[in-house]
């Protein structure tokens, strides 16, 4: 952290900033130039508040080098975390396809939409059976009955679940689902974060409507702060002011969120627009802009699905969408696993 | 909800949009022009998907007419809501006053702010003891000990306190809190919105910081769909593209929203900007505004607080504050009470 | 400037950059640190582009300490600029009403409204000749006719002009224009904003819909730096995700532009949200947030108008909101003059 | 357009709507529901104000059925439009790479860039003579000397240019130039768009920082409706609250905007992050979401370029991202032509 002083500071107000900088346990390295004194800050200024700093009459402008997560940044965790689902690869040179349907509804349709992308070659089901829904009067899920299908659609096709969990007193109801995802309006539910870092489970993190890359990986270090470093992240689209697609995903985010962290990230491309014809050219896009991976909704009936029906595949146009990422992947130097 | 249906629909995907219309105990006006034919839902609509109608082949377009939320609605409940809080009341032509600090910190800050925010003319105390931090390593609040300090705060001089809950599992501890604070982060935390809508005490819900006034009125709908009435609203900035202050306060949300619910709704100008100095001319605008009231954070060191020091007022500026707000308030028909 | 340079540069590298820097006449204070070796650059950086210098192999990160801005600058020139248009001060302790239709339709029609917005209490009357119209189908303005009239209500009232100035090959037109309102899609037009700089008139710089504080200042650097000081900045509201307003008015932005800049700030309260009912509040507060003034549009026939009806008030409606401001601006120790 | 009335009408209000509907020349088909009338507009509503229609005290709602733009609507052209540049292609099945530095800044740096882009597989030359810059003590482009070392660049290696228009009273200027750029500052720069309109030679739209997909079209309709049908869009990235990349590039919009219109779309990735190693990546990502071709900046020396350098690949990077996406292209059905 730098912090530049204004130039005519006090000497006693000087003294306090430094004494209390020194108080965190932070080392200064003071640089005197013609027109402003800079200060460097020198250990650990994780803990160091920069909107306090700013705040401080003699201060002019503050600015952090390093950035505020640790666990989570490559510079001090070079190598790819390979996270591990009963054997498939998410991260490094892997690629994997998670699919199925926005909500699970019946055993007969789970396990039919199971079998069905499973042929079309997923390597995970998602389903919901916990729904965040906008309107209290909506759908929200078949909840526990609904894990208990998910867990059948498991046993009889081998695919290893994803499905989200929307609040700490369900955890326990979570034992033996593979992923948990967390859900984009709970990116920053701490109590939560701070919950399934306690597990030792894969977490599939979703990006929030309107945070920024470095809230997300903040949010991963919530996680593996409490000790669970299996974090998958995905990207699925942020708020802007383009009303034609429900939210725009934000491709540039894969190399970036790459070069800042070690962990794996996948992409959403059914929640981001909303609009299932755009499934197909944003899968594509989506691994030439280097992600892991996709999470993607298929439905066996589109428009009789509970919810989201809006942005689901029927599982042959899914099965068109595997068969051409699978020719893209040698190219962006990733395999199927 | 009007739905739009393509010139070249299909008799048999009509009727089955009908029938299942139909099965939603929703009755459907017909209307065939030269060019489209158009259903007119009628009935409650509230239950069904835009999304899903829209994502059929034979529809062209759906619009609501009737926003979909009731309880919240204006339309169906004319009078202003007045939430009680101790006597003090909000909505309607009142007015009031919510100050305190970010974080309690020790009895004696507390106590001492308590004593100075009442003396300035302050209402109710507010103070975090549960504090939402976006890293896991900056101080998280005193949590039980900060309710601790708060309620002996509210003994010592008689204010009500507002304070925030982050997770049902605390639920317990806020027993004898007055108003308890759902925060931005959490407006989407619909289990956590459940949990509220069960006690009966006054809630405050803060916007979230990329949520639609919409989606905001269909958080206060899932409080009050559980039976509790008393909800408050805090408009507290939107995230947008602009760098210069933490968030922009979207005052133009406070007629909107007067018109849309007989909810009250309040201002948090210190948490908008982030930046102390521009809480007095914000207060004044939200008054201009319309607003039922103000909560702002004071300081009695702010340069020493643990969080969010750049946005504190000191107790002699927030009097200041309160000085011309109370000679403001008659102008816009409004009374302290 | 301050440059941070990574750990492991390399001599030849450090060289380059510094000579480069020292080519652009500009000075470098050294500071080396423990961690970080830091250039602190002195002297006038606002030709350096601080892309560039990011771009640089060996940069960790750059920061600038000095705004981009000078001639707007209020670092560099503390007093209140005072625009005067016809002895109609902007700026200061002064508070100004502009008032009129969104365009000029008929001689009858301006000179009706003009005199009834004067004898409301309106100052300078507004009206639009050229219209910028998202669609080439749209009525484009009377253009040199509307012009005419304008002058025509000007003789008739006493008033002083606002008139928008689309492309500078209009510029002979409007010799006779009192302020020359540059719009919110040609605020980074940059051969307009010297043209108009190169005026002695007083131009009217409204915000673009998505440019930031920083920009807009520049934008004004733009037209000052051709040596016409006479600029006026309007907040008109900002694009963000909010779908409920066309604009969300970003009125933090008047007491920030107040601390950057020594110039005149007003407000538009009708662009910004495009809606009538939303005008009286907004303007009560911009004159809270401690506006130099209101810019309003005003119609004798709101549903005829030619463009933009639903943001127009009636002359009566306009008496009413310059009857409020009037009680409320000593408290912000404003008069209008 | 669909009007749907407010239940309490007055027949007078409504007779005066729709007797100025007609006097539109448009037809009303209406149609009477249990709750609302229901106005249909029947024919060409484009010339129809939807803000004013709403403004009316009867209306409860609009919307438009009918995208108001004519001439760039895919619905009244299926086919794609090819514009021909010199033999190259855009549009359809067709790929080009625009590849040329920011700005030209001397002879033997365009030529040798041109030929080093055209040796990597380049098919146009891209070079900025004019420079919209955002502070006016920027470089500013070598402007009428630029064009001419583009031209020599031209006469040199056969490849033909592109390059920025920034305002009509230089367009004689551009007589020999191949296609016109029009940037994204100057989107809705309206007499800007009618003169190019004017010209028989492709014109290069950028999309605006805040448009949305339907205000960029309404623009290509703007260069349309004069005689120009030569339009080709290219996504630049639009603003949104992430600060990590300059811009965040809208990948959804090449499919939506496809759907829309029938004009080419290409893909600007360089601009849109402002960071060069994301380059590659997202020129990946803008094949598989359908892009007909990618411009892309190139430079000899990034870190002394005047401008931009932060964006720039060098020659063999380009010729790098060349080769990828040439073995991509088949997978898409694209053919570099």
């Amino acid at each position: 952290m730098i912090i530049i002083v204004k130039q005519n500071y006090e000497k006693e107000q000087l003294d306090s900033l430094t004494n209390w900088i020194k108080s965190q346990n932070v080392k200064i390295d003071v640089s005197k130039g013609q027109n402003n004194l800079i200060l460097g800050l020198v250990g650990d200024t994780s803990k160091i508040d920069i909107d306090l700093i700013r705040s401080l009459d003699i201060v002019e402008d503050v600015k952090r080098i390093q950035e505020p997560f640790k666990l989570a940044n490559r510079k001090f965790h070079p190598q790819d975390t390979i996270v591990d689902v009963c054997g498939h690869k998410f991260g490094g040179n892997n690629f994997q396809f998670i699919a199925g349907p926005c909500s699970v509804e019946s055993e007969k349709q789970i396990i039919g939409i199971a079998q069905a992308v499973k042929d079309a070659g997923a390597n995970l089901l998602r389903g919901g059976a916990f729904k965040p829904r906008t309107s209290p009067y909506a759908f929200q899920g078949l909840k526990a009955e609904g894990l208990e299908l998910l867990l059948k659609a498991k046993k009889e096709t081998g695919m290893p679940i994803v499905t989200e969990l929307m609040a700490e007193k369900y955890i326990d109801l979570f034992a033996d689902v593979d992923v948990i995802q967390i859900g984009a309006r709970n990116m920053q539910n701490f109590d939560l974060l701070k919950a399934v870092g306690k597990l030792n489970k894969p977490i599939l993190l979703k990006r929030g409507l309107a945070n920024t890359i470095q809230e997300w990986l903040m949010s991963a270090e919530y996680i593996m702060s409490e000790g669970n470093e299996n974090v998958i992240l995905c990207e699925r689209g942020i708020r802007t002011f383009e009303p034609a697609t429900r939210n725009t995903l934000d491709l540039s985010a894969i190399p970036l969120v790459q070069e800042m962290t070690h962990l794996p990230i996948i992409v959403d491309p059914s929640h981001a627009s909303g609009i299932a014809r755009l499934v197909e050219p944003m899968s594509l896009a989506s691994v030439g802009a280097g992600s892991n991976g996709l999470i993607i909704e298929v439905h066996n009936d589109p428009p009789h699905a509970l919810c989201d029906g809006a942005q689901s595949l029927r599982p042959e146009q899914f099965a068109e969408v595997v068969k051409k990422v699978d020719v893209m992947l040698p190219l962006v130097g990733k395999v199927r696993s």
